[in-house]
């Protein structure tokens, strides 16, 4: 058992500045958890970062050997904290046993999952172009590139994956991939999960003989802090996975600096899913149970929870409809991360039950216990009027709740998809011929989200190669860029390009003879031969 | 011949609504040139916006082979101006006809090796994790992914090279092979060749049956006009190659939109050269007269013009201040692209000559002809302590006008290096042992710049797979993309994933059989074989 001391963690050191305290709370009980944290100084933020940029050096120069290694021990540490993790996490969070084992278990899946995605190599993209001294009118240089880290990385934490988008998540293990030194801030909410994380980071780090400052860790919960990271000098590019007004926030002060730099905020998104005729003729049951499942799963707080469904106004749609409102009042109201989040949720219920033209379909049988930050499933109904009529429902609200529109026509579900913000996902469940009839809605949604679904759910992202975890704006700041997935390392670097340099001081991956055997374009062509001359 | 109308070019239609009108001027006589053009209005830009994302989903959805068609009957049109395009380019900037004649074929060699890189396909990088039915406690989802285009894309044509990155330059071409439709804010320094270029791209989109609004043009002199195009809802993202200023205007507001979008600037950089004790012992006048044709090449119009000279204080780079500035000596004036660079340039080496701890120890023989907007190539000597007093001169002044810094100590480098703001390029001129021994300053660099040169020098870029023209702001808005060479395609798309989706309606590149033959991750291996199940 650690013992918590609430301490920032900067670099080798603890620091404890400021007289501004809080403490984090249990959700299902509104009781204060019993450490202190306290808001980090401007002058321990300084000292986050210049530790960070000093270590940037010899942290970009290990070798990928020993990157991958230290990958594998923080996930072997983070481990060995057993059940004071589950149970610190279920404290803070609300979040059932189970949920924490296996967020755990994707937590260090992904940094063996990116330990292994370095030792392939070819990630980095290198290009080389082979000089050509007598070509005509001009010589050709010698022209070679690849990714390089950008240099220290800010990470914002997750409120909804303490363990997966937080202090050891997906942004964390891939800006260490790349060779970036990390400041996380650690999330409010769940401040004693972080200080254990962060403990076994730094235990990690030292095992591994990794240059102080490669990762500290600061607490706060005002604006003040996270606005100080972005904006500090050293600081060249940043990860935010949170509220659009929390993102969008930070995202105005990295790019009013100075010097710009990437702030990469994944914001959520509506995620809406469209149920075509064939599919409803075929099984509008199971679709009302999964709908209903994906909707209730981890209490509806998913950056991917589906709060919009389309159909054709049909007999089908009508037993759909009354399906989920039977799959909702089986749904038991469960604790939500925090009070805040459970406040915006009631609220933003409150809102919709007010909203002409739309009706509250069905509702969890039991109610929710406010006194244990409870929320229970709401489906709301409305129609093709209705959503014109109330834009705001194209808005996230985060938590189990979602609107099922009946649509006259096809020309509506096309209006409707047309008016979405950027999203992370739509989802359409129909047979393989509806996918062919639909395809002009298909064509307007491929210009707003990042993944499409089909026959699926959006809730329960797959960590792996191919997938994509972002989209256009609000649902990224930067549609370029996921923030799962090992796509996500692209976040960390740049393209650096050696010319005429010579061949003992080129990065490994670009000498001729390709000691890793990585995957390079040479000329061109792609190939893991050595260049022989 | 083609006769000028100076309208807007909007789809199949021309345009010219205002009543505000402009004309450019011959650099090197100052007299206006006869085509009037006009400032577009919002309902122009609007109705060429609105063209192109109505463009975009027949456009994306061309085959591969006729994106690649198109590019090239582009170049052949390009061509097909003859001398026209020439006399133009000549008369509207000052260049001389070689340039013009070699610009040209570099763009249309750039416009041609995209057609080949699109044929090669890998570059979508297409991913595929292939599912897993019974995988325990979840099933494992078919995921796949690739990279898909934006959707309409601002261009902001560079004055300095109005055939290769302007019109039809880069921005455009990488567009269009993405699948991007493109809207052109002319260069109102050179509106003529930017309607023959226009004209000439929209007969290739015609000759190839793509859709209309795939290209369009406007004009404008105002700030307005490029603010009204990168604040308009169907942008999704816009590239440019220009000032500091300018670029930070409208990537201000392209960050500040309801939805921002990505602004890929490209806003030039001082591009330092450090010529180490070996190549100065080996070569201090080769290096002394290369440097001074890098400076002066272009009338130093160039963004990788090398604007900063560092080298340690001994004999030999005594030796090499006393040839640049017997070089400088016969380096002849010329024209500058407009009166307006050239107004900037003779205010910037004015304000050097009034530096306290500079020197100038080179210029140009002859003088000058300001009626002809002729610059004469200036250099500049310091020390140290002049260049800490004078912190402007890390600021680029576009023309042949450089300062040298002669040093006292490798830490007197390693401090000025730190210094540095985000440049294109360093060029580090020395032996192999140098390189080694100066292993210090190099770290430093990898951390600024994002190509850096050995023995030659930076302007004259060569366009490749392996380039990368960009690097920490202010050179690029955003490190990571490239304005030049086959990875600058980048700009324009965004991975899109599919999830569960039938074989039938996939994108062909992510089918199981791989028609096109295109390298591949399948489960985390690269592979060109198609999937058999």
């Amino acid at each position: 058992m650690l013992e918590l001391h609430g301490n920032h963690l900067i670099g080798h050191q603890t620091s404890a500045e400021s007289d501004q305290t809080f403490q984090s709370a249990n959700p299902s009980t509104g009781e204060s958890l019993p450490t202190v944290f306290r808001e980090a100084t401007d002058a321990e933020i300084d000292r986050a970062l210049t530790l960070a940029a000093n270590a940037f050096v010899a942290f970009r120069q290990t070798s990928v050997e020993d990157r991958a290694r230290f990958l594998e021990v923080c996930a072997d540490e983070v481990e060995a904290l057993g059940t004071q993790l589950i149970e610190s996490t279920m404290a803070e969070t609300g979040h059932p046993e189970g949920r924490c084992v296996g967020e755990r278990g994707r937590a260090t899946g992904q940094s063996r999952m990116f330990a292994q995605f370095l030792r392939e190599g070819s990630w980095v993209d290198a290009r080389i172009d082979l000089p050509q001294p007598d070509r005509q009118p001009l010589p050709k240089p010698d022209v070679r590139s690849l990714m390089f880290p950008v240099g220290p990385v800010v990470v914002f934490g997750a409120s909804n994956f303490p363990l997966a988008i937080s202090v050891f998540g997906a942004d964390t293990v891939s800006a260490f991939a790349a060779g970036c030194p990390v400041v996380v801030k650690a999330h409010p909410a769940h401040p004693a999960t972080c200080e254990l994380l962060a403990r076994a980071i730094l235990t990690a780090a030292e095992k591994c003989g990794m240059p102080e400052g490669v990762f500290s860790m600061v607490h706060g919960r005002t604006n003040a802090v996270g606005l100080a990271l972005v904006r500090h000098p050293e600081t060249v590019a940043a990860a935010f996975t949170g509220s659009l007004r929390g993102g969008r926030a930070l995202l105005d002060a990295a790019n009013s600096r100075p010097n710009p730099i990437p702030f990469y905020a994944e914001m959520g998104s509506v995620n809406p899913i469209f149920v075509l005729p064939g599919a409803l003729k075929e099984r509008s049951q199971d679709l009302a149970t999964g709908f209903i499942q994906s909707l209730t799963l981890g209490v509806g707080q998913f950056c991917t929870n589906p709060g919009l469904v389309f159909g054709l106004e049909s007999e089908e749609m009508g037993s759909f409809v009354n399906g989920t409102a039977e799959a909702a009042k089986n749904a038991a109201p469960a604790t939500m991360l925090h009070a805040g989040i459970h406040h915006a949720f009631v609220e933003g219920v409150g809102t919709m039950q007010g909203m002409s033209g739309l009706t509250l379909v069905g509702q969890s049988n039991t109610p929710a216990d406010p006194a244990k930050s409870q929320a229970a499933c709401h489906v709301f109904e409305t129609d093709a009027s209705g959503l014109r009529s109330n834009p705001e429902l194209y808005e996230e609200i985060f938590g189990p709740v979602s609107t099922v529109v009946k649509c006259a026509s096809p020309a509506d579900l096309e209006e409707f998809a047309s008016q979405l913000e950027g999203s992370l996902t739509a989802t359409i469940h129909g047979t393989e011929e509806d996918l062919a009839e639909y395809r002009g809605l298909i064509n307007i949604l491929e210009k707003r989200v990042g993944r499409l679904i089909f026959n699926g759910y959006p809730t329960g992202i797959e960590v792996c190669h191919g997938m994509h975890h972002g989209g256009p704006y609000p649902a990224s700041a930067h549609s370029y860029f996921t923030s799962i997935g090992t796509r996500c390392i692209y976040r960390f670097v740049r393209p650096l390009c050696f010319q005429g340099w010579p061949q003992s001081q080129l990065p490994e991956d670009l000498r001729d003879e390709n000691p890793r055997g990585i995957l390079r374009m040479v000329d061109g062509t792609y190939t893991r031969d050595p260049i022989t001359r």
